[in-house]
């Protein structure tokens, strides 16, 4: 299907049919990629109603005009950057940011899809709930990016990924049409789970425009412990563990090698070094309990059942020891981007062969070079961050040609283990192709028929998470 | 898109194809409605492997013969039952019914979709774990149907649904493709969440052949407490207080009306009456605390928070107490069926909105004429089963030409406080109507063109959820 560039002439018909505002964004920020891997095009618009994206999307679809959906741009796949083809229309959200509504009595706040995650996660703290999406991007990322990725971050182990944390949307698709389902509803069994299909699929079946979101009530008494490991497989058990003593309680389980510890040194980023000795393993976990009762004492208790197995942990006495420790874990992608990676990976496996994952794949990329490796992240979820750097003095430019190759034998050896080749960042141009290799061949076909189905001209997003016709 | 009958030589065709034990199932209890609403007919055939039900699909997609996935049967709204058209298989999971594997270090079991639900739940326990689904059917409903109805059930407010349970499922779709996507991944962002999109479709779009459960720490310690509250409004501000103080630690929070209980005396069902005086209004709760604290406690210290609004109670001080609670609750169906309802209704209002919904209905209702009202279910989902009787010494069948307008009445009602004609039991066959009554049109526009592209000659399951065509 033949796709037309926003011309002057499309732009001009937008213009009739938009006020001027919705123009008065500065382009140069909507096509940068945030760590400048790419370059982007396109007309970038800024709507401010529901209403607006109704028509400039009826219009796109008229004029078979492709259109990137733009959030807050966080993103790291490239979902949100289109650097050839027909130019799209940016179609961004950051005017529609208003709260619309927050009902404490039933858990449930209302929002436009502009929305930046913290004034969420601020208005549900004034109203003395929770929200519990957390990520570092959190201070400029938006809803209905952190939506249409489906995004995770820290505290997924217990309340679930973004798509857990939405009872209904509203959006619209790619001929304009408007689904309102806003709803505040827990259960609702009538239809297809249209909801959780727009969710996550990257602003490629259509536009996200408004949330209602489950808000939870705040744990009353929260602790963090740092516990040292000598394995990943130590890690594991102790995981399970905890699990079984403290079941859903457990808000974050963070697993931390030395070589990120070592980055925060090498890059001078300053911390406070938690044991004397930098630990080749660690667990940072999090744990949160209602009122009355301690959670301190609850990991204290925690570490004595694990009978020696733990061989050091420190359990933070105090807010301000708690947000110590999770500076460490906060700093470390930080010292990741300074040192600079050859390839960065975000991969899962089932949890119980996250061990065999972490023993397996330095063998790999020792066929493939010296390297160094930083692997860190949600163990909780069995994800993990596999990110491969250049050895001390060495650049990461030395080590262009051999990106692929160590990417493949990461997500082959992911592949092997029923794992995924992208746990968290989706799938957007950058992975396209991953996913077309490792996917299975009846759920693309899947995929594709729906893409067809509800984006018959294909205008939205073209190119992401499916190849573009 | 015309449709073929199952007929005698199409019959032949499957035979070739299949060994005898498929063909050996008694037909007659494959084709009458639990409750005798409705009698069907079709060719019952019951593959033991995914492979065979890959084959009966293609050789249905071939020759365009309507497929109507059966799993426990227990359904409420028709949707395993075809009354007229063509005659269509009628495919039983019944033969695929193995505990394929368990994963206690992850928390996931992997099963067959034949399973019956009670036997995943003793399965999770004999490795220590909970399966927190369950509901009055579990002994013979089976996880396929489950999860293709997104079945809701007791423990919803802590745990979600059916499909909050799943990890991944494997599937054959219209065509006899096998999707595998039997993931136990905690994360995987690799394209559009066709789990979810299955999960809930109601056979209309695949058959769940498989599926990869996520399992719980079972709670170490539970207690339950019946607490007698002045009105719903007060069953409301309960589950908040509750919420505050106990978190996601709240496994069950059910509303109970005294109609309901004097519809056990009336039919005479044995139950241990918790009160004197059977209170108007009554909340029936359960609460798991992990090892070493007190639900008792809590419940008790809850109690005294609400500092005399909850006039009474009983916390139940042994198992036992707890089970004679629990009975209670679960006699209620079968008091109803018993009684014998003009109309049921499966509804669900924002939580804030079901103390307005239970006092504006019955004056609605009353218009019509005199009736007795159970209403009665899953306050902390906002979940009602309202249930509209025979006034004392009368008979339903008195009042079927009154039927339609009392449904008419308490759905209309319902949807207009953002409420769902269907919380839990789907919209098998008995609800394609009122999904087009009250279903957004956007939406019901992408359902059509889903159903569409995923079953382009209309087999799966015909008549349910969409209109056929």
């Amino acid at each position: 299907m033949a796709l037309n560039s926003a011309d002057s002439a499309f732009v001009e018909r937008l213009r009739a049919i938009l006020p001027d505002a919705a123009f008065a964004a500065d382009p140069a920020g909507f096509l940068i990629e945030p760590r400048g891997r790419w370059t982007g095009q396109g007309v970038v618009v800024s709507p401010s109603s529901v209403e607006e994206v109704s028509a400039i999307l009826a219009a796109c679809f008229e004029a078979s005009v492709p259109v990137v959906p733009y959030s807050g741009g966080t993103g790291l796949v490239g979902g949100q950057v289109v650097e050839d083809g027909p130019v799209p229309v940016v179609l961004s959200l950051a005017r529609m940011n208003k709260v619309r509504a927050v009902y404490p009595d039933e858990n449930v706040i209302e929002v436009d899809a502009g929305v930046i995650l913290q004034d969420v996660q601020l208005a549900a703290a004034q109203a003395g709930r929770l929200f519990p999406l957390s990520l570092a991007s959190e201070g400029s990322a938006r809803i209905g990016g952190l939506l249409a990725t489906n995004a995770g971050g820290l505290n997924v182990i217990r309340y679930g990924n973004a798509r857990a944390q939405c009872l209904g949307v509203e959006a619209v698709l790619a001929d304009g049409a408007i689904w309102n389902g806003m709803s505040r509803l827990r259960k609702d069994n009538t239809g297809y789970d249209l909801r959780d299909l727009l969710i996550g699929s990257e602003g490629s079946l259509g536009v996200i425009t408004g949330a209602s979101l489950r808000l939870m009530p705040h744990p009353a008494e929260e602790a963090t412990a740092m516990f040292v490991v000598p394995s990943p497989a130590a890690a594991v058990w102790l995981l399970g563990l905890a699990g079984e003593r403290l079941g859903e309680t457990i808000s974050a389980f963070e697993l931390i090698h030395r070589q990120g510890l070592d980055f925060l040194e090498e890059v001078e980023i300053d911390h406070k070094r938690p044991f004397k000795d930098t630990p080749e393993w660690s667990v940072l976990m999090k744990v949160g309990l209602p009122a009355g009762q301690s959670p301190q004492e609850a990991l204290e208790a925690l570490f004595e059942a694990t009978d020696g197995l733990v061989t050091d942990g420190v359990i933070a006495q105090s807010g301000q020891q708690a947000d110590a420790l999770w500076d460490i874990r906060e700093s470390i992608p930080e010292a990741n981007k300074q040192v600079g990676s050859i390839s960065s990976h975000d991969i899962s496996v089932p949890i119980s062969c996250v061990p065999a994952f972490i023993e397996q794949a330095p063998a790999i990329l020792a066929e493939i070079g010296n390297f160094r490796i930083n692997c860190f992240g949600h163990l909780g979820d069995g994800n993990l961050h596999y990110n491969v750097f250049p050895p001390m003095g060495r650049d990461r430019a030395e080590f262009t040609d051999q990106r692929d190759a160590i990417k493949t034998a990461v997500h082959d050896l992911a592949h092997s283990f029923g794992g995924s080749v992208s746990a968290e960042h989706g799938i957007g141009r950058l992975k396209v192709k991953d996913l077309e290799t490792y996917g299975d061949p009846a759920k693309l076909a899947m995929m594709r028929a729906i893409k067809d189905a509800l984006d018959p001209r294909g205008i939205m997003n073209p190119g992401a998470v499916l190849r573009a016709k």
